[in-house]
């Protein structure tokens, strides 16, 4: 009731893991992270948000996978498809689910190492010192998972996509009514509080991500937060958005020109569309990352300077593959995917452009709506 | 510029910790994490958001601290008082930041461990295997920080009280505002949204946390996602959030009853407000987070089954001490924590009150506005 998908969908990814697992002679994988939990149970709450309660979910190489968790989720947690749950109360400082995270382990791997995510992108959320204890006190073997569970989430099914296709339409709106709230004489950080109202109108559950930047044809750098200064004619806006629907997220941007546009600027714009085009008609499977930034770079020029030229998307703002010289992972069938062209338009300013698109069969699919060569004005 | 505090703050900070790490015989501390890394930076941006790139922080036993972070954040780390900045260009798959970080740890450190917070609430925002490798890489002895980070973020400047203040002001207003946005017939998950987007028009830069429930004398739990059920005369909404402003969170909630309150719920609220004026009481400097909690358990009843009653609040939505029967942490003045009793009102229903507060030389203050014990209708 409370999961966005069927068990079916959950169960499929589980047993994808299983066979990848036997493979690989692992006897379980634990898992500590938000999306790698929500990816096999559907378990979707906010309260991740606290740092101050671990949570487990140990995915054996055949059956059940099995919940370890504070009990203060346990109700939500039995409205997924998972039954065996086991909580503790914490938090516990003398051990906070230690033993029963080791008991449970020792329970289920009979055979092969435990495996947990070790490697790009991953992180452990658990302090060191108690995942030092969870090792001793099993008495197993642990090694990364081999990357299996990454890859797996890398490739989407299709009630996956449709989440991600969802929420960019939702960003799609909410876009199109910038012009409500930002012209010239507007704080950025106004129009940065507005914009993220907008959003939530038009159907976002949250706003786990905004950027953007404003300046004479163009911005500085993509991470910094909102100051107060107000637009004037001539800026640059470019609002990139993160929104979650049902614990999908959408990553695009647009850029909006403030009363008018310099030369500068339309030819950047027209050119980050242009770069856009380029990387979609190269996105199909069996291409490979390094080929759809090289389509991409060879417009925006910068050769390897032109950095990450978009990634893969998802439960996270940016996950999987990087679309940069040096990643080469093949295109797959059900991957989404941005393309994020960047170019300079002067002594220290930039301008970035990002759509959301899925690799089919037939080849690519816009997710996001597709911006036009013009740059708007607002 | 970009920095929220000056300078001084930060360099105030840097030394404390290091007078503990001189103490402990560490010869620096390596940090990985958000909230870590901007409290002895002031580095904030919302791009920690993708887990794509790792970002270190050595702060070193004596000397400036050294940012080894990826290229695309040099040039907002450049706008904090941090001159030392080393960088790579993110991601790079075949060394992720590995070898400049072990190689700058190498150069700052001529003596001691290596200290990385390895406790309670802690946890390695970077892939274990490139843990790995840096430590084999630096050559180094690696141990955890002491609890030196988590012990100093506990106690606040005036300067982060201030912060704290302005936020739960926001909140304060947003509450105000909750009439405009439900009643009766209004699904649970449009409050939602309609709160988040009163919180951001009242000044907050965003929302990382939102809860809350609603039901007839209360709810089933106090983290689960927002249904589409409408609201009902007799039921109880609650909403609890963690809102955001210049990095500082807020965490409160209120409680409002639709249309009419039964007497269980009318009831219920009085107690919760007695048992937070009773936390209130006994929050003052040299009492126990144990004593708090006994304060306020007394009044809800649940002996340990209460739970948690409350927790430290600032950079993270939360931090520090927990109001449990197990935590003797003694209670110092800058300390700012959350009363956060509940109270069982029917079988599988409770209701939860929330309010944040100093602990100054003479007592408590409150940084929220203290709720009446009549439940307000809506």
């Amino acid at each position: 009731m409370s999961a966005v998908f069927p068990p079916s969908e959950y169960q499929a990814r589980v047993s994808a893991a299983q066979a990848r697992m036997n493979d690989a002679g692992l006897g379980a994988i634990l898992l500590t992270t938000e999306p790698d939990i929500r990816y096999f149970t559907g378990y979707l709450t906010r309260f991740w948000e606290s740092p101050s309660r671990p949570w487990f979910l140990v995915v054996p190489a055949s059956g059940a996978p099995v919940a370890v968790i504070p009990s203060i989720g346990a109700a939500l947690m039995g409205r997924t498809w998972i039954s065996d749950i086991r909580t503790w109360s914490a938090p516990e400082p003398a051990d906070d689910g230690v033993t029963l995270l080791a008991s449970t382990l020792r329970e289920l791997v009979s055979d092969g190492k435990v495996g947990v995510p070790s490697g790009y992108e991953s992180h452990l959320r658990m302090p060191l010192t108690d995942y030092d204890r969870v090792k001793a006190a099993s008495g197993l073997t642990f090694t990364d998972d081999r990357g299996i569970v990454a890859t797996l989430r890398m490739v989407k099914s299709p009630a996956e996509v449709d989440k991600i296709e969802a929420v960019c339409a939702i960003a799609g709106r909410a876009f199109g009514r910038v012009g409500e709230i930002a012209h010239e004489g507007v704080p950025l950080s106004q129009v940065f509080r507005d914009f993220q109202r907008l959003l939530l109108e038009e159907g976002a559950d949250w706003v786990p991500y905004l950027a953007g930047g404003a300046g004479q044809d163009g911005y500085g750098d993509v991470i910094s937060p909102a100051g107060d200064t107000p637009l004037v004619p001539g800026d640059v806006l470019m609002l990139d958005t993160g929104a979650v629907r049902d614990g999908y997220f959408c990553d695009y941007d647009r850029n909006y020109a403030v009363s008018h546009a310099s030369q500068a600027t339309k030819d950047g714009h027209a050119r980050l569309i242009e770069a856009t085009q380029a990387g979609l008609e190269t996105a199909r499977v069996g291409a490979r990352a390094s080929d759809v930034w090289r389509a991409m770079a060879d417009i925006v020029g910068g050769g390897e300077g032109a950095g990450r030229l978009g990634h893969g998307l998802g439960m996270q703002l940016t996950e999987g593959l990087s679309l940069t010289s040096k990643d080469h992972t093949i295109l797959q069938e059900g991957m989404v995917i941005t393309l994020e062209p960047g170019v300079e338009t002067g002594d220290g300013t930039l301008m970035v452009h990002e759509e959301n698109i899925v690799i089919e069969a037939d080849g690519p699919r816009m997710l996001s709506p597709m911006a036009a060569a013009d740059i708007p004005l607002i």
